[in-house]
């Protein structure tokens, strides 16, 4: 494409259960132009995460929906193409919420500037980024990990998971992954080190994970929800820590079922004297200079590993996010932009 | 009766949802003859708590079931009247983990003194016992009151509830009950000072509750479960802090329903920034003695003020519990044993 159109991806229609690619539109839009004080980034990447099937529904939740019509919400990773604002000049390469488009107009508030010789930009979008952040915030503020405690993580070759789980096992927990299939596993635990990784899609999942976990489990940080929340609910010890990130096999929408499962989850809480919390990253946002400066020379040196799923093309972002929604991703999902 | 025989409850059967009175059967024995360094006690009071009922279940908890055929669990307020333990004298009242029984055997261990003039030996059972280091340490611990949120307690009426909102109330909260029927909930706001009490009874309690609570709900102490629960999810703010010490509603078995209400509440957790979390308040025994240098005079000058219902005879303790858990007790409920 030429640099005369800019394109973007709007919210068509609020989702009934599962996305369809039609509540999702592309549209070209003029280029827009900076103001005073403005700059203009063009897009070379933009991040697709769980979290934005939230930002779908007309829902309270801890940040408004994505309106109809409205461009669907994402950070970025783009290069600064004209400036009027004295802190950025004509190619820096800026993190910023740029939304699912080609070019983003910002006044410099929300931006980081990224030096790719610190790491690899896409980085900023991953592992040093929001998921990565999530896993560091999670963990440590909420996990509250010992060393010989047993830590079990979803989506584990995810970019939220695959941190989680390094950082654990580097402290001396044993740590178990779930991930969909075997190729995903094979990579947990011999690229990632993880002590056992449990296919959720294996019919003997719950039996695996009892197996995997002689000593129960101490902290599970969950972001899956469903069959494998009630794999672990029996495998959980007294005084464990559940750190909620998300919740992906509810996000299309709850399979409907005769059984009440909540008291079974409210008895467990109570008897086991556990600790569920949710949190968004943001939350403890003050811990980031040092999730920076910890992790961010580890991934430098490759102590702690990643994995990119990079998508080129604005127009199959739909197809993607629907994809990673149904676990078709393999390593942190991100859409690369031609221009 | 006479001294000469002493008696005691059993589990006789693990009940099948409600209690019934069959499961617990009264049985004779001879009092029994203290050992070197044992104690007897005759029990003059015992405590009857919804906890009770969990250990009836043969489920994975912080405590073991009671056996079949063994006695049931109890707190118990009682004299020494044989000692042969250098720290304990005939005419010493203690509480001791006596069991539902007139006669008990004690080692000295788990024992407390109890000092009449320092309040009713009955309150060792109730607003300063158990219950109340319940609501004391929940509340301080996990619920993290801050001057100007709301609170809302289950069972206000109750050991728990009662001073969970009188604490709140004293801290400057908006501070809500629930209990059962009006007698109940009138009591609350007017003997114990709450803002407002919502009946649970009432067909239109989760409306009256979202008017009760206008600026949401930062603070929700969880001792009910059920259809209670679900009245207060929506109601909550971001970062409510949900301390679970009871769940009386679904004791007796969760009612059968066609839906899954754990999507819900998991989401909740999520988008909300809940923490959830329970626990039992010998966690936290470090803090009995501050409690009881903080409440106890409180409650002795009558500015924490407490009710307790009393049932005369061990036969009745059955009855009694049965009632306690469909909420026909209004205060603490105490046996007195007659000797």
């Amino acid at each position: 494409m030429t640099a005369e159109t800019a394109r973007q991806i709007v919210l068509a229609s609020r989702p009934k259960g599962k996305v369809t690619p039609t509540d999702l539109r592309l549209e070209e839009t003029e280029i827009p132009a900076p103001g005073p004080g403005e700059i203009l980034i063009r897009v070379d990447y933009i991040s697709l995460d769980p979290y934005m099937r939230g930002r779908m529904d007309d829902v309270k939740s801890y940040a408004p929906p994505v309106a109809i019509s409205g461009v669907m919400t994402a950070e970025g990773v783009g290069t600064v193409i004209q400036s009027s604002h004295p802190d950025y000049v004509e190619g820096n390469i800026v993190l910023a919420p740029t939304g699912w488009r080609s070019h983003a107009l910002s006044k410099g508030v929300g931006l980081r500037k990224l030096d790719p010789a610190f790491a690899p930009v896409t980085t900023a979008l991953g592992v040093l980024g929001m998921p990565g952040f999530t896993a560091y915030a999670g963990l440590f503020n909420i996990g509250r990990p010992k060393p010989g405690e047993t830590l079990v993580i979803g989506a584990a070759s995810g970019p939220v998971g695959s941190l989680v789980g390094q950082l654990a096992r580097d402290l001396g927990l044993r740590t178990i992954g779930v991930a969909g299939g075997p190729e995903k596993c094979a990579y947990v635990m011999e690229d990632l080190g993880f002590n056992a990784c449990i296919d959720h899609r294996d019919p003997e999942m719950a039996a695996h994970l009892a197996t995997a976990c002689p000593n129960g489990i101490d902290i599970y940080f969950e972001n899956i929800g469903g069959a494998v929340w009630q794999a672990i609910l029996p495998l959980l010890n007294t005084f464990a820590r559940i750190p909620v990130c998300g919740l992906i096999a509810q996000y299309n929408g709850a399979a409907k079922s005769g059984d009440d499962r909540l008291p079974q989850t409210m008895r467990a809480i109570l008897t086991r004297s556990l600790t569920m919390r949710g949190f968004i990253n943001f939350e403890f946002a003050e811990h980031y200079p040092e999730f920076l400066a910890t992790v961010g020379p580890r991934v430098a040196d490759g102590t702690i590993r990643y994995r990119e799923d990079i998508v080129d093309g604005l127009e199959n972002a739909p197809e993607a996010f629907i994809g990673m929604l149904e676990g078709r991703n393999f390593g942190k999902l991100i859409v690369r932009l031609a221009h």
